[in-house]
């Protein structure tokens, strides 16, 4: 290991930036924040930034940093200029801008108030990976009708992202009314035995209703991920 | 044990019938019939009968048997006169005659067609407890057109016995639209996480919506007992 | 989404309040507080309060706030006048006054000391919605001759919320003394593999006597809701 | 339930069929075989044809018959005439005609030999939804370069649906290097802790490459239709 | 391994006869017989004969075979001269004859009819190791008479095994109510949550009542061994 | 419940003391403190010395307060005169002074250091319930000598209590080597998939050697209560 | 795929056969057989003859062939010549004949005659891959001193293989005893809570004794291929 | 007990520490310190230095001290001169000089940043058993070529360490890479239903390719050690 040397080197202990994945799969590599120290992160934001300074040009994509606290965020500001962070969402973005949207609308449905943290990581995603988002909160399936009042902006949607905790069943019951592919996202919402999301997300690939796909229990960057790429060839209105 | 002799002490050595159920309980033991031998079986019955004639007159409520299967049946048919079974629902009854009606309405609901074994099991069970039934099949919420079209009736019912397996959505989707208790019913239906019934009886314990009590996993007689109980006081039509 | 302004739209962008539940239901929304923040509680707080005086009258039922800490409660109280908050139960009311009450008694029956808080917050909602209750502290079954001496009220009761912790054992021994349901709620005290509560909650789903419900671990609420409307329909006095 | 009489009684009392689904989803019920008897099975596909007759023509879509075996397909292919069916896969269709092919290619690669019945099941569904597809078998990553040998075809994918039990760690390695979303569908091939397949179920759910949805374990219906969804909007060629 | 020949030797390559485990013990090996095969069990059975016969005389003490089914029994038999083999208990013993009867009363306690074969398996173990034994069948918890009309002979007892499927509250309520060591022994009687034993167990650990030791499901032989450890001491009649 | 009035009143409204246990069970109830607020521990104390008042002598044994921390057994010593409190092993005696000492030798062996506050809790139950005991500590079989080399003194007890977290393999290695019942205690020290104490309990349900009840995860108070219980007509030496 | 044509097409269309992991790991690939068919494993073994043949010379190591039976042994047996069969271990081999033995001894321990099979897969796995071997049965601990007399020939081991089913814990007590590594192999022998080995597994992973690594359950060919990599540069005797 | 006096007295009745592990498995104890008290730790500290002064040399390895947090090093550090401490990997030694390093190389390599801690412990503690390490930082799957590029340097160890959370599919592909054993360490690191690491630890034992040892979760000292064992034999360049 004795070639690793200067600042080069000190990032190379700890990461190796996949700095390949925008050309490889259409969208840069997100930076997992929780369990890094704000040490590592600020290497891993130097090394960013430079890469920029390398190719004269920002990239077409923001990268994301995901899981990330207001005091991390503040370290990261100061590496990158213009930093973006949404507290509620825990997410990050730098560049800050958004990128032009196009392909169709990813909907994000919330089963209840306590999702929304999720939800909008989920959305916050699909919007810099370049797709026009709606969020429609609190439409659990304890009170149908207001499930059923929001169906015409559902058919609307080129993917539907369900977020739901406790017994994860909004998502069954929105793919049995729509066209699009739903991505059903559990969420940690919950005591008992759905303490943890675990009996949401049993519930999500149980389900009897065709065209869902699972993903991990609070993971909004994953469905917000996957729904953009869901939604990319999608026309604006899927009606 | 030297005081147990005769007919009596056969029985003695393997069963203790609980005879005094039905005035404690309102409703008489049931016999759980699948993992005793025919032999225990018939000695059981013997004693039911034997009873019966020690009072002289039938009792009130029939003795139920469950998890019953065709050749136990038989072999309880020749010593329960007029003995009934229902081969699908697993179930047999003596005496066979059903009580007179009385209380709330029933309501058995049925997320599928494989649920209706112990759909049937339950409905069987609280018509012989005495309560007025109905049960309505396929109203998965996949489709949750078959469900709206069937509210007013399920708003008729004083409890409704919610039956359903996989991701066991169906009855949240009912509590939300009535004012009746619902008695989620798990099923053992379906495949991968979902085998054996233990994702739908996670989700049912789960549910956002107040007014649900479960019971174990394909427990259709546990349901329709339960029923029975919540709806012996009920006028015949809740509306 | 650009519709949504002003106090109304702040409301509309976290939650989709249930008002039509009560008439649907016969029960008014609970807001269940632990994953809301105080500002999204405050929102709807106002929310319900200008609710209330749009129609004129204040509902026949009081709005339930569950899982509600201290600090939270205060800045409820700021919002609605009068809000009535009990600490050991975590369970707020506003209005403050209860219903008339009608219908059977519904008794709260719990195995050890440390399960009274759950068995508090499952009192106050079957009162909130119009039962009259009664608890009985610390008649856990390791010490028969406690259960036994309330056998007769317990008898009088036309449903019985039976809270139990580690082995869970409470609600079968009850129910195979009494005509009425009996409503099995799970608690998360105990240690070891009783910890959390999961073991509890499968003995009471396993129970051998007939005629329980059991309700997700620590869900006070939803015990006494179920409770309330089982014993809606039952005479004073059952016996 | 006195209403119901005759012919459409006798199916009404065991099943409600989803005729609207085609319109509401863009796809037809899809009628799950192995927990109904032949004889629930032979009087669901008689409302079928019937419902065929009724319209005058035949639907855009042919129905699908999942987890159906050899004897049950027999006595449907008496009712149904021309009945496709495919034992491997244990998939049946009527009409038997694959609709026109549109939209972009579906792939579905397969970790291991084991593995073929449940890819296979994914490919006949996402092709009778109209999705040219392509099937790689055995391309497991305890050999990688079968893998990488395979990268270009695997990147003409508009969806990507990668089967694997075991380990179920193809679907990572998958998404980590093409730009499609993956489906990722875990089988219960494998023994020891990862009999059932629950092990690949959460290996997939735990991926570390964003654009994977999972559902459940051998359901390879559930994938298939997602798929076909999800590359409805794609071109045929998607680099 | 060349010095392993003869006779011998054809036992040493799968079997290792822990002939000393009576002087360290005081009870001798017993052979778990349902994952031996027929020949296996021939030759432990053939080297068991020999060393009785090296000895000279009959072991104190009969070797027990448990998990046993009636064809291997009947090969045994054809080795061991007098061999004695209980159907319901899938038990075996040679030499037949039981020991001089010491210590104190072990008690089998039994919640259900189908929990019979375990218990009786539980009996005969501690019968054969030298300790007074009574089974009391059928008073299971659910009709809490029956156990009570039997309190004063379960406290005559210096040890009672309890034994139960489903909820497995039995050991609980009797060890609440006596002075000696319970002995909880779970059966995998039961269905849904409580299918194998599993849940039984969980209960009987988390037990509010002290003084009571669980053993694995289904083992009777274990329970029984530590019964007849715990009564060897104590008198005739404990009260 | 207008009856509970005053003093008397107060306790009754949360706690319902099982006085009776002494003479029922051969040991007085126990206290388990750590869910209860120090408010119902002290009027709980009250109760209990003023019981003793009014019998006017000392109970023969002492009533113990488990897993007692060092704030609420300031509490308690405030109102019982010489409270007893060890801080390691969380808890409390009162009266003080230990009974005589009868019956055999409880030892308690304990796998590693971090195990011993569970030991110790379960070696002062022993004692207050009036067996000699001894602790043996860091024996676990990672190094065997050091558990060979005890032998003989685990072979003068009259009942071992075996305590062991991770593998918890300690119980079945000193049954295999002692004549007397072994007590399995598992404790929640470990990590990875022993966190918790699960995989030790499983362990010790599984253990090849009979002679081996298992307690709940550590649960110190239960084990030396059985222990005392299994000893009592042991003789002081067993050998 | 229209390039796959004749004979070789038909095994591309099953299969991707690994011919070159011989070179890249030194051992070549083996085929699972229990999730084959015979025809698929006929046509492997047909192009495994055929590269045979093409390379003019046999290969080094032969291919194995695990969880093979005996129909599916006769059906390869026609296809390669001489091909060697274990029924017991339910192992196949082509060609037959064992590789010269080189590196250090693998010891197979075995805690029980039960383990035999899966013992005996990984003892003819490790031979097979050029590793001399020696299987010591029935040395569980639950009689140490079967153990402790076998501890010579253990530390001549350069690789120790464990295996045990119910309580696990042999690989903990041998790895605490020797210098060498330890391959802990747990088998799905065993009832109640070690059903299935999931048990013995845990055991194996929380050993208290560092040394282990743990292959999955039942896995004889994994721990046998492991153990060969291990003892591969050891001398033959590591005393 | 009366025979422990003075200063080694108290430390036996804590601990029993295994100063002959080192001649009996090549490698000194180590000290779990998370769970052990500051005091423990000093105590077992002196006697390790004590035992040093008696024999009148440093012990050819270190002792190693696992889990450490940075007060309990501070207060070893007073009484071990020269005590080393890596906080990152809670790790320390004493003697605080490494070995003469021999054998073939370990490396270790990580899936992610976050799972370096747990990667150094494993580090450490092979190097101070004597081995050359290497250490390969965030190589995880989900970027392929990362891995790729490394293969080479993967090929000249003589064992791998293959550290990963989430997924755990890192060993997997790199076993199916190389011809060495690979050692599978699974990490805590994760969310959702990887949370805690059991998920990472299912996918280890499930992999398809041959040749991977699992250890506990989080066990960097465990994976360690066993690596350091495996490589002992090896040259140090094994290709």
């Amino acid at each position: 290991m004795s070639a690793h040397k200067g600042a080069d080197a000190s990032l190379a202990s700890i990461a190796n930036l996949d700095f390949d994945r925008a050309s490889r799969r259409g969208a840069p590599e997100a930076i997992l924040c929780d369990a890094k120290s704000t040490d590592q992160l600020v290497r891993i934001a130097r090394a960013i930034r430079e890469r920029s300074g390398d190719t004269g040009t920002a990239p077409a994509l923001a990268t994301l940093f995901t899981r990330l606290d207001t005091d991390k965020a503040a370290a990261l500001g100061e590496e990158l200029p213009g930093f973006f962070f949404d507290e509620e969402a825990s997410i990050g973005a730098w560049p800050a801008s958004e990128p032009t949207l196009t392909g169709g609308l990813v909907t994000i449905a919330c089963a209840g108030t306590s999702d929304l943290p999720v939800a909008r990581e989920a959305e916050l995603t699909a919007r810099y990976l370049g797709r026009p988002t709606r969020l429609i909160p609190d439409i659990g399936i304890a009170g149908l009708h207001r499930l059923l009042e929001r169906l015409p902006e559902l058919r609307e949607s080129a993917c539907i992202i369900a977020v739901a905790g406790m017994d994860g069943a909004l998502p069954t019951v929105i793919a049995g009314q729509v066209a699009c592919p739903v991505v059903a996202l559990p969420t940690s919402v919950g005591y008992g035995v759905a303490a943890g999301g675990i009996s949401a997300a049993l519930t999500m690939l149980s389900a009897c209703a065709p065209g869902i796909g699972v993903v991990n229990i609070d993971n909004g960057y994953g469905a917000g991920h996957l729904a953009a790429q869901i939604a990319r060839w999608a026309p604006r209105d899927t009606e």
